[in-house]
């Protein structure tokens, strides 16, 4: 067990997860939570894509949601408001180290998110933001497609839950799945 | 935010994160971490493999730590005692819903732990589980490949963090990185 002093900072580390709300500058952009990395992940994908067309450099696509909104989840199969999920997109290698065939994750390539925030966005509650590889993220136009996709497709609430098999299971017991998927 | 009620009983499971550490049966073996799916994620890869020969389903591998541990290794760039990984072997999909090509992940096929317990194993403080898809892991002999591999080829203490690209980072910058990489 680490010592008492290394518990106090990690109490206060696991609080601040608990307290995690999207952040905004003054100017609407969404602030890149730091500690995303020790938030639950829901599942990772590899080259994932809508079109037939298989991209030459896969990418890793791992997604993250505040702890507070997974346990929400868990309970509930809904998101409660001001659920964050993060998409963080990281390059593939193959041939390194011991590994001869396959793929693992190397550097981050981009960062996105998805927040549901009634009060910032009273209309469509849902959101979503492009981070690149800045720490401030630009809301992307309610006239993209993702906004369309999701509302259509979405397992649950907005969210692609029939790619996060954990929670999918979950919604299936509690019968919150909707959309065409 | 959730009510008080909920951040009670969430700030209840994030002490019982905290205070999560190695667990075993009477006879040795060792107790799958019920909550090990809100550890900290370290990455994940697909189809990995030390042979040349490609396997026909690839499997996706998702990486967890304790929080404590992973706290204590960003500090330090080491694995303090009591540290747990557990390894999530999931199968692979490939077209479903939206989704046209590369894989997102499915079923669990079986899960696998990495412990280093130095009270527990005073020869060799790492030792690996096999749970398949039991809550209990049986030990793995000393005899088996996986001890050698790791002793030899891990980046750090027992451990593929050449495959972890946030703690390598880390690892990079503490001056731990050992072995034969």
């Amino acid at each position: 067990m680490p010592p008492v002093a290394a518990r106090i900072l990690f109490a206060a580390a696991s609080l601040s997860c608990l307290l995690a709300q999207p952040r905004y500058s003054a100017d609407g952009q969404l602030t890149l939570p730091a500690d995303y990395r020790e938030w639950t992940f829901l599942s990772s994908g590899l080259g994932m894509t809508y079109s037939a067309h298989m991209r030459d450099s896969p990418a890793f696509t791992n997604v993250f949601v505040n702890p507070a909104a997974y346990r929400s989840f868990i309970a509930s199969g809904k998101w409660p408001d001001k659920t964050m999920l993060v998409l963080e997109i990281r390059a593939s290698a193959s041939k390194g180290s011991i590994n001869q065939g396959g793929s693992y994750q190397s550097d981050v390539l981009a960062v996105e998110a998805e927040v549901k925030d009634s009060a910032k966005f009273p209309d469509n509650a849902w959101a979503f933001f492009a981070f690149g590889k800045s720490s401030a993220g630009t809301l992307v136009p309610r006239t993209e497609d993702c906004y369309a996709c999701h509302a259509e497709h979405a397992a649950v609430d907005n969210t692609f839950v029939q790619f996060y098999p954990v929670l999918l299971e979950i919604a299936k017991q509690k019968g919150t799945l909707t959309g065409n998927r």
